[in-house]
């Protein structure tokens, strides 16, 4: 922003363009907008922010975010415990439940191992379910990484280091997206889904 | 989001989508961000939320957006007061501040009159302009709206209310961008290309 603007809407500008996917310019268009809105809506935002922040960690059974000591699908007694969903971010966990068909029960790794970026097997939440599944009642563990390179090799690397327990591991299934075309599809994904074709 | 998230985090998500240019997807998106900055970052983004909504407001002689009572282009004793550039939001204003050209001083009318929206010339500082006219002392007056409808209109309705007040009334020129391609350039640029040809 040009030096003759008042600072403090640089500060902002400057705190809005930290988010992702926000660049310098639409941070600035963001900081005029904070300008006209009412004295009532800023604080409700900054409140917001900070409340969030604050009062919102992660369940001590999945790692999900929640307020509470467990997250609602935890708590929930309806919930299948025998099967762990284990996702990458909270996020995912949204995409599942938008299903309404999944029944068990998830685990959010906070990350994927990716040692190119420092990411090594202990930086994600992975010793959390190991202790979910040493305390037993485990049946399956669908492993629903994003299908990247990333992805791919943590599904890999918790597979190898939970079949010696004795649970049985899965991976989603990778093909044809529902509604896409053949023409559009690209070869890879093409691939998977010839490779895992089933009997009709 | 769905009702298995935390509240706090849905409240901030919803204070997301209200920002213009971002969608309920995006929201969610940045409010899952905020939980991932630490304590610092997330107070000091609310800060500079509160304080620049606090301390920010319009200068009193051209309505640009400041922290004191003039903003720093009026209060440089270099500037041109005798050229006053009349552009529609304080944005426009760091867009001219950028050319390094321009050496006069600027009027924010805060909006074009638009009568279909509600906008009366009485909603935008017009009345804030005419005072500074009136106090004398102003040679030109440069009408820098955008060319769209509401920009034309505004700029024509300014152009007579001042033109008998002994004031110059100037409008910007319009034609082809520098860097553009006649190929690609829309029927009307080209157009006011044509009819405001200089000669060479």
């Amino acid at each position: 922003m040009a030096n003759n603007t008042a600072l403090p809407l640089v500060l902002l500008a400057e705190q809005f363009a930290k988010l992702p996917g926000i660049g310098m310019k639409s941070a600035q268009r963001l900081a005029y907008y904070v300008m006209g809105m009412t004295d009532e809506d800023v604080r409700a935002f900054a409140d917001a922010l900070i409340r969030a922040h604050e009062t919102v960690r992660c369940c001590s059974e999945c790692q999900n975010l929640t307020e509470g000591e467990l997250c609602p699908i935890c708590s929930d007694d309806l919930r299948d415990k025998g099967t762990i969903c284990v996702v990458e971010t909270p996020k995912d966990i949204a995409a599942f439940e938008r299903t309404n068909e999944y029944k068990g029960v998830y685990h959010v790794l906070h990350g994927l191992i990716s040692p190119l970026d420092g990411i090594t097997p202990d930086k994600i939440r992975l010793k959390e379910l190991l202790a979910r599944i040493q305390k037993g009642g485990v049946e399956e563990v669908i492993m629903a990484t994003n299908p990247t390179v990333e992805g791919e090799a943590t599904a890999m690397y918790i597979s190898k280091l939970l079949k010696p327990l004795g649970v049985r591991v899965t991976r989603l299934a990778f093909g044809l997206p529902i509604g896409g075309t053949l023409e559009y599809a690209d070869e890879v994904t093409l691939f998977k889904a010839l490779e895992n074709r089933n009997e009709i």
